[in-house]
């Protein structure tokens, strides 16, 4: 769905929350297998039973892949993603594990240099099925104005 | 590989560049897939031909994922990754570009609160066949210390 | 996204359009993979070198699987997919094709014996990038009643 | 294997019945990824706990490409794919579920204009591991006359 | 297809040739992502281009795999895979490619200690579409007697 | 990385051993999808369990994919993969086994007719978690000397 939104649309605490994804085995090796990053963390259950952890963790590159796409709805012509700032893993995810993702727009800020956009910083927080932060991070869009700036 | 390094054995300006992977249609499909995102920029390449770019783009997700697998060669077990700070997407990777990721040791600093650990902020660079930057990211490393701080 | 939408509630007539989806080689050999119909008419390009359409065509799954999914875009927790009738494949899909969905309420019909639920027929039509058609079929939805009949 | 036959080499009531395929959590992924239908009754465990059925359900697509792929064991170069009747989902398939398909030669018709070809239709039916049919559906074969009609 | 064959029923130069199969650049992204062999010779291609072979060449295991699972089209409940000899590569496999599989039944032995079963070699050579041989192999089968030695 | 070794670098005995690698049903239907062997031994979890081995079994060419691909750690310039003598599946291997692989330096032998090259035989056993070797091969490698045989 394409829904268009300007820089002035977007209401600083609006908030969505996702479908929920559980995370399976498959997605470990499909994620190690595109990543090439077969790490025994994410690949030998047998080491992994023998760590604090007790069991296989998935790749942050898979939560944060995961997590972000459920966010993927809608489509605003106007806006671009520009970066990320600030990510952090707070708890491991685990096979079996439902994570879901809240985003609320947090914060609103001019260009420095273009009158014709602005920067909006989208809060991410994508939780498990116990409702623990497992991922936060803040989601850059760079979005055009419907008004110039003076 | 294992290769034990503490805190105090990180060294300032230490480099690393990766080998090259090449980014092939079927990572867009099969990165879509783990995702859920389907968006046209990635799967429509008649919808994208009509647009400034003119060919379907890497998903962000998808130039960071293998970014930052291509970076992951040898296991330190007194680091844990900790989070990724001001990744930026400066160039759009498109199919049959070749990534590679230039990794070096930018800064050392003291938790706050544990003298048992440091951070190491590790600045990433992931640049195409033509050695433009596609994406830059700081990934932050939570290192234990050979020797607590006083 | 969840839109509640009861028997009563659907409009014939009403058409919706999906995005496009560019069918690739890797969605051949994914489909191939999963349903284990390895047929040189999808697999064998020097083969299909030598037959009257003269390269691989995507298997009659593959096209009505992505041509529905495309559809996947809202659920109505009222509606539940019953089955397809007439489906007919009408052209061939070659990789690199881009496909895309037309959908209209065609019917609408009473069940025979429940007077809480009705039957809804959604025309479907899968389109190429010539807006020929390659595959149409129905979809019926069995479809609760806001209000049951007499 | 290539088994040549003509329409009037096929026999109502021939019946053969395929190897069984246990569809797994891997499996919906993978059907999911492609068809980018990733409704949370086939990716949500937590969410489909809280339903009737219980737990994630396959997709009805991904039961009747992988219910029809079974039936690809031998090509007859004289007959074409050329529809599906009817098809019906009778029950959920679940993770774990192991199905198999049954198909018998049910009807030969005239084709309507070219006295060349006729059609076959082939009813199919998907059981799972109880005996319990899971998908129904008509399959249409257009196939080669060894003798023109009349 | 269940074909059931004891020892006896071998006989020395059967031989079958099985569908050509082109091999992708999705086969290269699969298998790479399975075994999480990434080395650049099949996953970067502009090493590839500054190399002897000038471009991506296929794992070694993955010519092997794709070249043996084209053989996989009958079941003998009779003979058990046992092993392989002599796997040499005599061409690389490039993207695009198409191979297939000739194996013909090439020695009879008898087992050392047990008179209820014998070995058989099937001589596998796995051609490209030029009819270059680009892998050989002996695929050793451990099948039963029909009737036992003296 | 990189390790030039030449023909005389190459030490009798020199051992190595791989990171773990838990094989998953995942790794069935990816394998069983690239390669089409969706033979029940693999796919047919109902089928197996009427079957002496109770349960599905690893494909033999995924054992040995993923077993030689845990090998794939370092680049050496100077050697190629020749070949594999003696592939034997020694144990079956079941869905959650997890795999790891010895490779030992076993012998070096002349090249018969090139002075400038000569042949490395590197023991290979692939090992399940209970220590009990699963698949033992021969890889042969071509490698080139620093100084030719006179």
């Amino acid at each position: 769905m394409i829904v268009e939104e300007f820089f002035e649309d977007y209401k600083i605490g609006f908030e969505r929350i996702t479908f929920g994804r559980t995370i399976t085995e498959a997605d470990f090796i499909i994620h190690a297998g595109q990543t090439g990053d077969h790490f025994p963390h994410h690949m030998d259950a047998e080491w992994c039973a023998t760590q604090d952890f007790g069991q296989r963790m998935a790749h942050g590159t898979l939560v944060f892949s995961v997590g972000i796409g459920l966010t993927a709805s809608t489509i605003n012509p106007r806006a671009m993603s520009y970066g990320y700032d600030k990510m952090r893993f707070l708890k491991p995810v685990f096979i079996g594990d439902t994570i879901k993702t809240r985003a609320s727009i947090a914060e609103k800020t001019d260009h420095p240099k273009r009158n014709t956009h602005g920067f909006v910083r989208e809060a991410v927080e994508v939780t498990n099925q116990n409702g623990d932060a497992v991922l936060v991070c803040d989601h850059l869009y760079f979005v055009e104005r419907k008004t110039p700036l003076d």
